[in-house]
This record gives C-alpha cells, structure tokens and sequence, in this order.
C-alpha cells in the first residue's frame, strides 16, 4: 500500500508583469515557485493579469476591473512586476499598485533590506521597513485653484488612529517572529534584542503624524511585546542615522510617504535597488513586489536582475504562512550573492537575469 | 592728508542661539563675524534674541514679536542656533524656525553639502539642495475628527504656482553663481556643466507635485538659464541615487517636505550633520543655520561642532552680497578640516568647540 502523505497546499497565484523589465522578473519569481522542492509538498497554479501603463494605453485603465476581481475571487496571493509612469502628466493615468494596495486593502509595505557576508561594506545590515500602504498622501485627494497669484493645489495627508494601528501592531509582531528566528540560530545573530523604531515628524505635524506616533506608542505598549524595544526617529533624523548606522535598526514602521523615501534610501545601503524585495500585506492576502522600478533604460536586454523578485517570492510565501519554503529560497538568493559568481551589471558582474535565476534554481 | 577708503559696510545681525547646543555655537559665528579681516571693510553689530523651547516655558511663546520685530526693523541678518522639539505633545508650542522662516518671507532654505580635499571618501561631492521654505506640509493646517473607528487627522499639502516659480528661480540662478565660481578656478572643477535636478513625486501627487515639476521646468527654460541642464528625479529615487553617485548632483531643487529630508541624507554623506550648514533667504534677508539640532545629549560639554554655524555665516554673507568675504571663511573651514588636526569627537576627532573656532579664526 501506498504511503499516506499530508494533502498539498495548492496556491493560485496571480502574475501580474506590468511594464518594462516586470516582464522580465516576474517570470524568473513563477519559475521559482514552480521549482520548489516537493518536499515542501506545496502546488502553485497560475493567472496572468494586466495592469500597467500599457494597459492603460490599451484600454484606457491601468487596472482593468478583471484583475481585481479574478485577485480578490480566485487568488491567494500575487507578484507584482513594475509599472511605467508617463513622462508628463497623462489625464486619467493612475499608478495601478496604489489602487490595488487599496482595494484589496493590503495595509502593510514590509521592505526587507538585508546584507549577506559576501554582500557587504564591512558592516552587516538586517532591517525591515513596514510602511503604511492605504492612507497618508497616498489617498490622492487632490484638488487646484486659480489664485491672484497663478494656480494653488492642496493634497490631504490622512492619518488615522486605525491604520496607524493595525501597522504598528504588525511592525511589532514582524519584530518578534525576526527575534524567534534569531534565537533558532544565535551563533550567527548580532543582535540581542528586537526592537521597532517609530518614524514620523510630529514636531511639525503634531496632529496627523503625532496621531501616528502616539498610536503606534500605544500599539507597541502591548503586553504581547513586552520584548520588543521601542524607539522612535523623526523622518529626517532616520535618514541620517540609517546612513549612518544602519546596523543599529531592527524594523522601522512609517506612514505611507516616509516608508516610500526610507526603502529607497534603506535599498542604496546594500548596493542595488535591484535586491530589494517587498510583500503588500492584508489580513488574508500578500503580494510579492520587486522594489525597483520599470527600468526603461535596460529593458530588453535580458539583464534586469531577478533577485528582489525572487526575494519577493519568498517574502509573499512568508506571509502566506509557509516560511519554510520562504527559508529555502532565502539561503538559495543568500547563496547566489557569496558566491558572486553570477551577476546581473547593477551589482558589478556580467550575467544575465536567466543565468542568475539558473544559479539560484540550482541551489534550491 | 589721509587716505581716503570706502566707507564700512556695517551689518546688523540678530542672534538668536535657542535651546542646548544652539548656545555653544552662535558665539562662535559671532566670533568669527568679528574676526573678519579689516580688508574686507566690514563692520558688525549684534542683538541677541530669544526664540526656543527654552524661551516658550518661560513665556508662553517660542518665538516672541520682539524677535520677529526687531529682525524686520533692525536687522540685516541673522544667525539661528538650534531648538528642542519636546519629547511628548505640549499644547500651544509650535517651531519657531518654521515660524520665522515663514514670517520674513524667507522663501529658500539653501543648503549646500560639500566634502574637502581632506574629508571625503575618495568621491567629491558638491552640490546644494534649494528647499522652498514657506508652504508644502510646513503650512501646517492640520485638523482631527473622530470618525467611527477612532481618530482621523488630516493635513493640508500646499503647493503653489507663485512659490514653486521663485524658488526654482532662485535654484537656477545658484546654479549659475557656482558655474561662474568653478569657471574661475577651472583647474579644481570635475563639473562642466551647471545642472538642476527637479525632485517631486508626481506620479503620486499629480495636482501638487506635477505644478512644482510643470512649474519649476518653466522657470528653468528661462533664457538666462540656457546654460543649465535641467533634469528631474522623483523623491525616493532622488534619495537612492543621492547615496549611489551623489558626485552626479549640482543643484537640487525640492518642495519643502523633501529637502528636509533629503539635506539630512546628504548631510550624512559628508560624514556629520555637524558640517552642513543652510541660509534661509529671502529678497532682502538671510539667517544662517546648522542644519544639526540642539543635541541634548552633548550640551554643555563645549564639544559641539562649530564648523556648520561657521559656514552659515559664511552662507548668509553670501547671500546679503559679501561674497568675498563668503570665500575667505569657507577657505579657513577647508583648512580647518583638511589639516584634520582639531576635529570635534563628531568627526572622530578630540578638539573641542573653541580649539576648532580658534583654529579656524587662525586660517582666516
Ligand atoms: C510607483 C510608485 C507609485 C510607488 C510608490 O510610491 O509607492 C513606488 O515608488 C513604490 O515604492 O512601490
Ligand atoms: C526642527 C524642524 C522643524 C526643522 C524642519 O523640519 O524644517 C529642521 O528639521 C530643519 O531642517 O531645519
């Protein structure tokens, strides 16, 4: 008789290519779930999705209803490539990542931005942004006057006491599972205590970002993270420390706009933006999202590099419960990078985006 | 008979040290002001002013009409030391730079990030970030209301044709001023061509940001400008490649929000915010001041770094015409920093605040 084996998770995963080089990585993230090994006894099946601004040029919308609906009714998770933004302003173009961030309400931006031994300046760096991803400049409320001195636009910066919240909570929880990893192997840990630094610059805007500060102060308070210390840095002052010190910081929670700056900035620290993965987290959804952009300057030459996607795999999977095939994939990426036999031009080697994808399939 | 001379220009100049080191490094501009050379036919007098957290839980205000008067009627310019923000919300306090900057009308904050022969890290960097210092989220209209799942607070981003034009303007015609000064010492220039880098994030913010781009892309195309290069950068990859070729960067022109971040990050690339100093310049008025903060946790030690005050004098002399004199004390700074031999412990040296204004003073 045959063995009795658990049934396999399957995961219906969208794919969602975008623009530029997102065509180019997302298919290298589909090949490493599909290669992943079958002891994890985990099945993918798969739903291309448009979205971007070709599709705007297409159909007249950056994201087509479609890709909402078959995300929301058929998917447990999704990646997201990149997307163009036109040059000038374009009348009915929006970026469809913030649209979707909103309507599947994926509330959490986690960055990771990490250093391996082989890629580093000396000093290791193993932070996490958690960005707020539904409000603050990010609800697009714009509107423009004509004045006796030309024109006056205003934006809303919204802040609430719910969102603040639920992100700092998260930030927290984030914060403990890192420290749960440590502990499991401490030989090669830095760091003894989790801590969570809250950003924010209330001492100009002492209602919306003072809302968030206190907020995430009294999320943090909780029992449940008795361990976690906390901290907090007023934005500009966090862009000079994590210069400055970037091994000093654990997680990072910021609104919206300031998690943006910080990733980008966090992204510089470990050499590329091209390593820099991110998840957009809901209660009961995640999409994996490369942090770069759609690099028209080298698409079409088969030498984007894929791993913030492959990362972004590992990330998505991590918060759809299966950490340990996030593990593996993360110590195959790890692997690739020490070795530095294969890599893409932005990290100063010459192999193409198949080539690094191959190299990191092999150590999987 | 005597020899007839020009008549001295005399100066006013408002001083106005705030909180915690604020009061360790104003003397020293102070100082310096006096020491200038007679040759450069300059004379100074000074108010001292009160203005800070300090001066708030004494009187009730940070920044008393006295101050605000005086530097209107009296004055020709003015230093700025540095305030406290108080750690938790206090009711009625407000910055007083904020205020000030507002009130005087003075429309750039102009903050230039430089390295020296003796201070760099193999990449000479030299350029200036040109902040708009008036409105942004700096207009702080902020309000709160209490909505079914808690507090909800929104501010007010403004941004507008009329300072969106004067301080791209003002950007352009720095850029020109340092193109004239390179051309005038070509043999130690690496730059060619002036350049203006635009920073909004347009792709966002279509209404606010895209008139700051739209707006300050029209100033910029202005005859007298046909020897700049203009070009643009959205803000969280303006911060990512500040770090990874800030030696790229001329003049960079930013909405207020964004140069106060971005003027910390590329304060960290010189090594100390104790280095980098700003003016904030308006058409007929400039205040020198450290971009650092007042540093609780060395006040009152006499370790301060004088060197960002002592090139914001420099700075506000610029702009209120004196730029030869300008040019002598950021010569003694140069010195100062590149014979390395009284450094403050910022700096990884050992000298304190009066052994590097002596030295300085010595070189001037
Ligand atoms: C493309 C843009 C709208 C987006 C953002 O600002 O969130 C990007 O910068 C990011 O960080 O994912
Ligand atoms: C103290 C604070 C209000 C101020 C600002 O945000 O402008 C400071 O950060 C600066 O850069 O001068």
């Amino acid at each position: 008789k045959s063995i009795k084996m658990a049934a396999a998770r399957t995961l219906r995963i969208g794919l969602i290519p975008g623009d530029g080089i997102g065509r180019e990585v997302i298919p290298a993230g589909r090949r490493i779930l599909e290669s992943l090994p079958s002891s994890l006894n985990l099945k993918f099946s798969f739903v291309d999705l448009d979205a971007g601004y070709e599709t705007f040029q297409k159909t007249g919308t950056a994201l087509p209803d479609k890709t909402v609906d078959t995300l929301k009714k058929e998917c447990d998770g999704a990646l997201f490539g990149a997307v163009s933004s036109p040059s000038t302003k374009v009348a009915g173009y929006s970026s469809p990542i913030v649209a979707l961030r909103k309507k599947l309400d994926l509330y959490a931006n986690v960055r990771p931005v990490k250093t391996t031994a082989g890629n580093s300046n000396g000093k290791p760096i193993d932070l996490v942004i958690v960005r707020e991803n539904t409000e603050d400049l990010y609800v697009k409320e714009e509107r423009t006057i004509e004045g006796p001195n030309g024109k006056v636009a205003e934006a809303i910066k919204r802040i609430s006491e719910h969102a603040s919240f639920r992100i700092s909570n998260i930030a927290g929880e984030i914060a403990l599972r890192r420290q749960n990893i440590r502990s499991a192997s401490p030989a090669t840990s830095t760091r003894d205590q989790a801590m969570v630094t809250i950003t924010h610059k209330s001492n100009v805007l002492s209602q919306t970002d003072g809302l968030f500060r206190e907020t995430a102060r009294r999320a943090l308070a909780a029992e449940k993270f008795s361990s976690v210390f906390v901290e907090e840095q007023i934005v500009d002052s966090m862009v000079y420390k994590l210069f400055r010190q970037p091994e000093f910081y654990d997680v990072i929670v910021a609104p919206n706009l300031y998690g943006d700056i910080l990733s980008d900035g966090a992204a510089a620290l470990v050499g590329s933006l091209g390593l820099v993965p991110s998840a957009n987290v809901g209660d009961a959804f995640a999409i994996g999202e490369p942090c770069h952009g759609s690099a028209p300057d080298i698409e079409g030459q088969g030498i984007s590099n894929p791993i913030a996607t492959i990362r972004s795999v590992a990330l998505m999977l991590e918060f759809l419960g299966e950490e340990k095939a996030a593990a593996q994939i993360y110590a195959a990426v790890d692997g690739n990078l020490d070795a530095a036999q294969f890599l893409t031009p932005d990290m100063g080697g010459k192999a193409t985006t198949q080539q690094v994808l191959d190299d990191v399939l092999k150590r999987l």
